[in-house]
């Protein structure tokens, strides 16, 4: 496979590719920034109030920089965000936190396979694109902090740990079950991620190893805590 | 009166004054950021949900900077917001708007009151700290962009304007009660804008004419938009 260069970017199969994951990633970043500050409201503390503020502050910085790229790629903003909507919100609403460790294990499990799935289609685009696009994917501290509080409430309460697991798979299923439903839906993002003769994006066995990667990393990251993926 | 320069700041009790100033801004925008973003999430386009929270994100910058001057002064911020929670909050809790029409009203009637007044105040402190007041009162576009929109409202149903001069009557009427409360409970802030011989602060008849420009300001706002005050 060879790298991308700005030059594919005249192709116009390639750049809808681009667009659509600029578009996808500007829309979770955008519901991010409001179930954050949510979650931020829910906080039994002051300090952590404002530290989940901050991190929410970043996500609205991270989409600002998506929309501005969009729009140096000659796209609509509202246009490429909109076919993914319906997945991004689904999964919002079916895994909305009933308690703070909810919120948090969000942060830590879930936006974290979301990121590392992204990350995995940087390495299709152009060098530009992909430098925004690692940018924003970098974790501002979010996943640690995270980490910690589920640690300490996990010590707290050994109870926890049961529901917090459970918790985890539900997320992780309904990431999975509308990410199948993005893939069936939208080409164009697919055309990006898997090689369909052109020389570029994953081959099966490829893809698959993808997938393998994504589920090690959340196995890993539920055993940290002591927690069963 | 003359105007105070940073050697005052060695003064406990003028430094407290500012202290207390510092603290109030400071815990103002950071619910303002939350109340922002609840609102945000309410509005009926896209493009005013992104504009709203832009706005909110403006708030919280601002509490970032007043939070490194209360540092600076060697202030605890925790501490320094903690006498006007009670006040703000309340005045949170019983201004919760309940339509998109209303969110606007508070940022448009309530949030510039609020402003008038710390501007008032910002004049007996520091030059340092009287510039960085100054910046984060500074509006950002959200009265205008509230304007604006209450306009279209009110010009789309008459009976519109109605119900929206009531709800601006209630969040002064609210503001003014939160104000006294504060007032009689926090001499710090009391003790900076009133003047108790020191040739510092407000004599009685200019704390009249104080009340009478934020209240025809107010006057002003709502006959912009042909509203009874």
């Amino acid at each position: 496979m060879r790298g991308r260069t700005e030059e594919d970017l005249e192709d116009p199969t390639f750049r809808r590719g681009v667009v659509a994951l600029l578009g996808a990633l500007a829309y979770g970043e955008l519901v991010s920034f409001f179930t954050i500050v949510n979650d931020a409201d829910r906080a039994p503390e002051a300090r952590d109030k404002v530290a989940l503020a901050r991190v929410a502050v970043h996500e609205f910085e991270h989409y600002e920089r998506l929309v501005e790229r969009l729009k140096e790629l000659g796209a609509d903003p509202q246009e490429s965000m909109a076919p993914f909507a319906k997945a991004i919100d689904t999964w919002h609403q079916r895994t909305q936190p009933s308690s703070w460790l909810e919120g948090l294990m969000k942060v830590y499990a879930g936006n974290t396979i979301a990121t590392d799935f992204y990350r995995e289609c940087s390495v299709f685009v152009d060098p530009s694109t992909r430098a925004l696009v690692d940018e924003v994917l970098k974790d501002s501290g979010q996943t640690e902090f995270a980490k910690s509080e589920l640690a300490k409430g996990i010590a707290e309460d050994s109870r926890v740990a049961g529901r917090l697991a459970l918790w985890g798979r539900r997320l992780v299923g309904e990431a999975l079950s509308q990410a199948q439903r993005v893939a069936a839906e939208q080409d164009e993002l697919t055309a990006l991620l898997i090689d369909d003769g052109s020389g570029h994006g994953f081959d099966l066995g490829e893809l698959m190893r993808l997938f393998t990667r994504i589920t090690d990393a959340h196995t890993a990251r539920m055993e940290a805590l002591g927690l069963t993926a």
